[in-house]
C-alpha cells in the first residue's frame, strides 16, 4: 500500500508508491552526456573568448587567470529598464519585463563539473552567487531573485559550458507567495521556523541524512517530492542567502561538491537542477522563512497526474535513496584536504 | 522588451518573451514517433488480450467489438482500502494511500490517436471519463478525481497503446486548493466567475481563438504558461465535469478532436498533456468555479527558473501560435460529417 505523505514547505501531497517504486541503482543515468574537451575554441564562455560575451558584471580571480566570470544573459528573459508599465484592465494584468539575467561562467574549464571541481573554486562560484544577489535586490524595483543551475539537456541546459543562471524580477513570484503563506501559517500555530522543526527532526531521524559539516545538513526529505530531490538547509536560522558569512560560504562549497558528486558517482551524472529559495536582503530577519537550496534529479518525467494536481507520485523510498548516495565512495575524490 | 502577464486562474505569473520567441514552425517536434502497427499481438491493451489486463470495470460497445475498456492501473499509485489512517505528527503528516487508478484504454486500434479517429469515437471516450468520473466520486473518501491523457515519452507515456487515465485520491491536491483561493478572491472582488469573464473576453479579443462551437471555446489564453499551452472551456458555467450532458459531450468530442488533429498537422504530432480540471458532483453548483480542460505541449522543457519561482517563460506569442493553428488546413481530417 502507497503512503500519501504533507509536504509543508511547498504545501503539496506526495504519494510514496512502493509497489512502483524501484530500488536506488534503477535511477542510474542512461542517457549518457557527450565526452567534452577542457577548451573549445568556438565556446563564447571559453577563456579567449572573452570579447564574445557583453561586457561582465563581476570577474573573480585576476586577468586572464579568472575563475568565474559574470555576464549578462545574451537572451535575456528580462532587460533593464526604467520606464516600468504595470496595468490591469480586467483580467489582463501585465507589467514591463524589467530586470537582470545574468550568466554565472562556473569555471573556465569547457568541461568542469562542481561535482568534480577543487573546494576553492565552487567557493568561488558561490561567492559570484552572493555578489550578484546583493547587487541585483540594490535595484529599487527587483522584487525577487533566484539563482539555478540546469545540468544537462533534459534539466532544461542549451550551453555545455559549465554555468549557472540568475535572474532579477519585478514581481514576486506565485510559488514563493505560497510557501511563505505555508511558513506563516505553521509559524503562527506552532510558534516555530517549520524549516528549524524540519531540519531537528530529520537530524533525529538521521535515516535520511546524506551529508553534514558545521554550518549545513543535505538530506532527502520525508516528504521528497521526487526520486533523489534534495535539499542543503543551512543549520543558523536566517531567511536571505544573502547574510551568508565567510564560513558559511566555505561549508556550502564542501557539502554542495560533496552531494553532486555522490550523485554524479552514484547515479552516473544524471541531469539535475538546483535552485536557491531565498527572500529579500529587507526580510533577512524574518522569523518563519529560513532560505535553502534544493536539487531535483531529473530521473523521472512529470506527466498529466502532476500537471494536472500539483501533487506528485514519487517512485522511491526516501530513506534507501538517502542510504544509497551516503554509500558511495567518493574515494580519492572526497572533500579536499585544503 | 518582453512583459510579464498576470495568469488569474493559476496565480503564476509568466514572462512572454519576444526576444526568445520563436515563430510557431520552429516549434514543430523534432523527436519522430514510432510508426505503429494496428494491432501487436504482444500488447496488453490491444483486443484479443483482455485477460491480461485486471477485470474491466467499464466496456463500451458490446462483447468483441468494444470501442473504449476501462481496467484497473496494474501498477496503481492509490489502491481500494477501508481502513484509512491518517496521521500527524510534528512535520509528519501522512495518510494510507487509498484511492482507484484506472486506464482508459482509447480505442482497440493500437496506432489510433483521438486527432485522427471518428468523432463518435472520440465521443465513446469522453463517456467513459465522464462514467468513471461519477462512480470514482460515489466513493465516500475519494475527495478529488483527476482525469488525464499523456501523450508520448516526453509527456511521461511508457505504453503506446492509446489510453488516458483517471486517478481518484483521498486529498486535496495543494494546487486545486490554490486555484479555488484564486478563483474565490476573483468572484468575491468582482462578482463574477473569473473562468466566464476571461472566456468573453477572449471572445471578444477573437485573435487567440482555435476554434468553436456551440457548446465549447478552444482558444490559447493572453496568459499562456507555454507554448501552445490551450484550454477548451464550456460555454455553460458549471464547476463540475460530470454535469456535462449528451450534446455538450457530443461538442467536446468535436472541439477537442479539431484542436488536436491541428496541434498534430501544424506541429508534427507533439508530446502533450491534456487534464480536466473539475469540482466535485458535490460543488457542481460553486458560482466561482468552472470546470476546463487544459492541454500542455511539450515542446519546451522546463528548467530551474520554472522550478525555483513556479513563473514560465514562454518564448512564443499566443496571438500568432493560436493564428498557426487556426490556418492549418484539416482538409479531409476536419469535421466528420455525421
Amino acid at each position: 500500500m502507497s503512503e500519501i505523505r504533507f509536504n509543508f514547505v511547498t504545501g503539496d501531497w506526495v504519494i510514496i508508491a512502493p509497489e512502483r517504486a524501484k530500488r536506488p541503482e534503477e535511477f542510474v543515468f542512461s542517457h549518457k552526456k557527450d565526452v567534452l574537451a577542457g577548451h573549445v575554441p568556438t565556446c563564447p564562455l571559453c577563456p579567449g573568448n572573452e570579447d564574445s560575451t557583453p561586457p561582465e558584471t563581476l570577474r573573480i580571480g585576476k586577468g586572464d587567470g579568472w575563475t568565474v566570470r559574470v555576464v549578462p544573459n545574451k537572451f535575456s528573459v528580462v532587460n533593464h529598464e526604467t520606464n516600468i508599465v504595470r496595468e490591469s484592465v480586467g483580467v489582463k494584468k501585465f507589467m514591463t519585463g524589467a530586470g537582470f539575467h545574468e550568466v554565472i561562467i562556473d569555471n573556465p574549464a569547457h568541461n568542469a563539473s562542481i561535482a568534480t571541481l577543487p573546494a576553492p573554486s565552487v567557493e568561488d562560484i558561490l561567492t559570484a552567487y552572493k555578489k550578484r544577489f546583493l547587487a541585483f535586490y540594490k535595484v529599487s524595483y527587483i522584487e525577487h531573485v533566484i539563482i539555478f543551475k540546469n545540468h544537462g539537456t533534459r534539466a532544461g541546459t542549451s550551453l555545455q559550458h559549465p554555468h549557472s543562471q540568475i535572474v532579477g524580477t519585478p514581481v514576486i513570484p506565485g510559488r514563493l507567495k505560497s510557501r511563505i503563506e505555508e511558513a506563516l501559517r505553521y509559524y503562527d500555530d506552532f510558534g516555530e521556523c517549520l524549516y528549524c522543526l524540519i531540519l531537528r527532526e530529520e537530524l533525529r531521524d538521521e535515516t535520511r541524512i546524506i551529508s553534514q559539516n558545521d554550518s549545513f545538513v543535505s538530506f532527502i526529505p520525508y516528504s521528497a517530492l521526487s526520486p533523489f530531490h534534495i535539499w542543503i538547509f543551512p543549520r543558523r536560522h536566517t531567511a536571505c542567502f544573502g547574510s551568508i558569512d565567510d564560513r558559511e560560504l566555505h561549508d556550502l562549497a564542501d557539502i554542495l561538491r560533496d552531494t553532486l558528486l555522490r550523485l554524479h558517482m552514484g547515479l552516473g551524472d544524471p541531469d539535475f537542477n538546483y535552485v536557491i529559495h531565498s527572500l529579500s536582503p529587507q526580510e533577512c530577519a524574518v522569523k518563519y522563512f529560513h532560505w535553502y537550496l534544493s536539487i531535483v534529479t531529473r530521473v523521472t518525467r512529470t506527466a498529466g497526474f502532476e500537471i494536472g494536481t500539483g501533487m506528485y507520485i514519487n517512485p522511491s523510498v526516501p530513506d534507501s535513496s538517502a542510504k544509497f548516495l551516503r554509500d558511495v565512495d567518493t574515494g580519492s575524490h572526497g572533500p579536499s584536504g585544503e
